[in-house]
This record gives structure tokens, C-alpha cells and sequence, in this order.
């Protein structure tokens, strides 16, 4: 029986994982707002470092998740998670019965909403390793990396899970799975604490620039956010900031995805990836002054954007 | 006979006091750079809310101290306190046996080096309560307040110090003597600390918009000064915190120093201002978590300026 995806957010992260779906014999509907006639007339072009290039031209394509025609095996969400975006409703009118809901998504404690909304389905908890952009309506450039980790929220891997991992794979791409897919996400949360709100806060600054200069401060909010997972029951490697400060001096220059939503005028991921952060570490007592001041300071300058001409 | 004064960095607030100090009958002579040639044609013209308008001729109008002839009582140094400007090397040659130096500037521990300069001469300190601006080369808004204080560093008030705080009352601006400076000086640093980083790295909020919306953050900066305040043997009172935030929710929407700095591309007064606030607390082991943040952040925000095109 055919697999049948619908992905939602179909921009560079979801445009390209619905492609490689697609590419391991996937039917992969897209619900997309911008970029919607292009994408419904031509489909999408994929430019892929390692992958090579291809079209892929999706089963359905949708303004409207209520437009969907079937009952989508899986609904993987790839959208921003910003509070403007109410993300269970965007997708509820195509969840069906079976549907697994697969969050493709930056942040901490983004999932909670999600079953809430849903609280009799299975909830795919996802991380992206990636780095790709979309350069034109429907253009998706694959720059590097790629990797993905999936594992059931809150805990345990299930068939579906690993049947959509195994996709994955087939298509070209590491796709792992996990136990812990929260403990996952405070993993990445020690990078993206610091090196997302400070890109921003200093003026644009690509992250080599950052922790050449502050390394001190980038050490001292990872501290905070090992502390806080900790506290939370998800206690990291002890050797992560480390290994997280020298592989970031080994990369090349990045600007980080808050930085590029910033100077592109799109609303960043704040509160998913500072603001649920430091409210995590305030309920459980543990003291994060840098977490705090960075998340006041990012909620400035989302006022000033707003504030001034 | 009469009292000769010299003023080094003769701006919106060294061309102010100075222009008070000629008008209390002083012989005041200006060492300028940036508008020497108006200033040597025409003076300084001031045009004060409550003082009225008038022309201040000065004495001498100088490019470099060693021109100075005679043998001033007072040098008033109102100069920016960064790290590219060496005071001391700036009046050096002015300063004969019984000059009395005047720091008229912002920041935290800005004495030392000039008394280490200068170790025979009384070094006054002052704090100046005041809004002005330089309009245009020699044209001087004298827009609010305009409160000094002067004290003798370390500690004590001397009768050079008497006798100036005298001037500038017979000019009608009111001028308060310390016998512990130093105090004064963390007392402004309770709010200079968190207002003038706040505005720079939230994008060019005015106080009003940063303090209604993080007055969690503000509170946090000011207790870490206080804090530090009191390790060093400057208790500070107890309300000054709740003093300062009530006071700043009734000013109006005002831009610090530092935003205005920033905004016209000048050297911003971080060192003085945090830098040694941070340094100080460090050095008697008082934690300043979001002090260190904004300090960190203030350093990425000026490599910035000279980091991107």
C-alpha cells in the first residue's frame, strides 16, 4: 500500500525531506502558502550538494489543509514555530484516524501543544541537521549536512517511526532513531541558546566571529542550558560544550537561522528556542541569568522592529 | 585674581560648564579639535531652556595643550572616557604645579590612571546631571537639568573644590560637593549600567519602552551594581533601585548617551561604563551574570561596526 505524506510548511527544510519521500516511493501532497501557484504549476527543483539535482512534483498541492484528499499516513510539520502560527489548526482538517503527526521543527517543549491538540495520535518528534534555503518560490538549494533523528514524543520508537526512518535512509539521507528524542533536543538547544539570539543581538556576526571574542559567555549560557536539562530529568554528556565549542571553531562561518529570519524581516523562533528554555528552567529552580537576559534582550529588539520606522 | 581655566574636549557638556565658568567671571580658555576653526572665529553661542542664550568667548582657543600660556587652576577634562583617547597624554602639557584636574565624565573608576598620571595634583571628580547636545560646530542646547557634583577623589572636598562648586552656583547652575565621590559614582551607575547598553543592543528603544516591557532584566542589572557597590565599601541605600525605576517610568521616552553615540557612529563609553563595573565585580568576587551578558554582548555589537560593511 502506498504511503501517503502530507507535508505542511513545504519551504526549505519540508520541501526537501517531502522531495526525498517522494524519491523512496512516498505519495507527497504539500500544503504551502507562499509560493503556491509556482509550486502547484512546476512543482519543486531540488539542488542538492551530494544528492545530485531533481524535480519533484507533489501528488496534491495545497492551499488549505482541508483540501486534502485521503488519509495521510503521515503529516510532517515543517513550519516556523512562532506564536502567530497555530500549527494544530493549520493541519487539523487533514488529520485522520492513523495519521502520524511528525514535527520537523527547531525548539524545546514544542510537542506538548501538538498532542494536546491531538491526544489519541502518535506525535514524531523530529530534528533536522541541515543547512538549505529556498532561493526562489519552489527552489531549494541543499547546501550541506542533512541528517535527521526521529523518535515518538515523549518516549520509545514506533513502527511508524521507524518505517518513516527507513524511507529516509532509502532516499539517501542518515535518518536515525531514539529513545530520548527530548533529551535529543536539549542536545541541539546548547548550540542554538547561544549562537541564535547572540548572531542576532550582535549585529549579524557569523558564529566564528562570536566565539572568538566571547567565548566565555557562549560557554556560560551552554552551562545554563546543560544545567536546566539536567534539572529536567535529561542529563547530557559532560563533555558536550566542549565538543559543541570546538566544533563550531572548526566550522565554517554560519549565520544561524534566527539571523537569517532576522534580516529578512521574518519572525524568528524566540520563544521556542529561548523563551520555552528559560521558562523550563524557572519552573525547576535553576537560576539562568545569561538564558534571561538573552530572551529580554531578543524581546527588545522584536519590539524595536515593530517600534520604530 | 583671577581663576584660569582650561577645558579639554569642549562638546555639549565641556562647552556648557565652561561657558558657566566665564559667565561666574573665570578666564576659561578651549582645547578643541572637532570645530576648532568655528570655535576660534566665532566662540561658542549656548542657548539654555532656563538660562537663556548667550556667546562664550573663550580665552584661548587651542588645538593642542602645549599651546595653552599661563598657568591654569582648573583643567575640566569632558572628553568621552574610550579606550583610543589617552587623557593624560591629551593635557599633559597644560598641567602646571598647582592645576587642579576636573574629570567631568561618566563611568566607574575613570580616576586612577589619571592620578597615577598626575600623582601630585588634586584630582577632582564630578558628576554632571544633564541634557545637551551639540547642534552644530559651537552652537550648544542646553535642553534639561545641568546638576553637578564635584568631590575630590578618593575621597574629601577640597577649597579648590569649594571654590568652583562656588562658580558654578554664582552661574546659576546648581553644583553639590561629596566627600566620597566614588559613591556618587555607583549611585548613576545603578542606572547608566542597564540603560545604556539596553538601548544600544534592543536596536535604539528609548528607556520608557525598555523598562515597561523587561523591568525584570533592569532590576536584575541594577541589583548586580549594587551588589558590587557594596563589596567595593559603597552601600548604596536601600530604595535606589525602586527610586530609579519610578523616576524613569516618569521621564519622558529618553535616548541614552551610548544609543546616541551608536547611532552617530562614535566610540561608545562601554570600558568606562561596564567594563569597569564588570572588572570590579570580578576582582571581589560578586556575580554579575547579566552584567557580564551585556558587556559580552556590547564587545560583539562594536566588532560588528567594524566587522560588516
Amino acid at each position: 500500500m502506498t504511503c501517503k505524506v502530507l507535508v505542511a510548511g513545504a519551504g526549505a527544510i519540508g520541501g526537501f525531506y517531502g522531495a526525498l519521500l517522494a524519491k523512496a516511493g512516498c505519495e507527497v501532497s504539500v500544503l504551502c502558502r507562499s509560493g503556491f501557484d509556482t509550486v502547484k504549476r512546476h512543482g519543486f527543483h531540488i539542488d542538492s550538494h551530494d544528492l545530485g539535482q531533481w524535480q519533484f512534483k507533489p501528488a496534491q498541492v495545497l492551499q488549505h489543509a482541508g483540501d486534502y484528499q485521503g488519509d495521510p499516513d503521515y503529516i510532517l510539520v515543517c513550519t516556523k514555530v512562532i506564536p502567530s502560527l497555530d500549527r494544530a489548526a493549520l493541519i487539523q482538517p487533514a488529520v485522520k484516524a492513523k495519521t502520524a503527526i511528525v514535527l520537523i521543527q527547531n525548539g524545546i517543549a514544542i510537542e506538548s501543544e501538538m498532542q494536546s491538540a491531538f491526544p489519541w495520535h502518535e506525535i514524531i518528534s523530529g530534528l533536522a541537521f541541515i543547512c538549505s534555503n529556498q532561493t526562489a518560490p519552489g527552489v531549494i538549494r541543499h547546501l550541506a549536512y542533512g541528517r535527521l533523528i526521529l523518535g515518538n514524543w515523549p518516549v520509545s520508537v514506533s513502527d511508524k517511526t521507524l518505517q518513516l526512518s527507513q524511507r529516509f535512509n532509502q532516499a539517501g539521507i542518515e535518518c536515525l532513531t531514539t529513545e530520548n528524542i527530548v533529551a535529543g533536543r536539549w542536545q541541539k538547544c546548547v548550540w542554538n541558546a547561544p549562537f541564535n539570539p547572540l548572531s542576532v543581538l550582535s549585529g549579524g556576526l557569523p558564529t566564528l566571529a562570536i566565539l572568538q571574542t566571547q567565548e566565555a559567555l557562549v560557554r556560560g549560557v551552554m552551562q545554563e542550558v546543560f544545567d536546566t536539562a539536567k534539572a529536567l530529568g535529561y542529563p547530557l554528556p559532560d563533555d558536550i560544550i566542549d565538543n559543541n565549542i570546538e566544533r563550531t571553531y572548526n566550522m565554517p562561518p554560519y549565520k544561524t537561522s534566527m539571523l537569517l529570519d532576522f534580516e529578512h524581516g521574518r519572525p524568528m523562533e524566540t520563544e521556542a528556542i529561548l523563551g520555552n528554555t528559560v521558562r523550563a528552567a524557572e519552573q525547576h529552580g535553576i537560576a539562568c541569568p545569561r538564558l534571561q537576559s538573552l530572551y529580554a534582550l531578543m524581546q527588545l529588539r522584536e519590539l524595536q522592529v515593530n517600534y520604530l520606522p
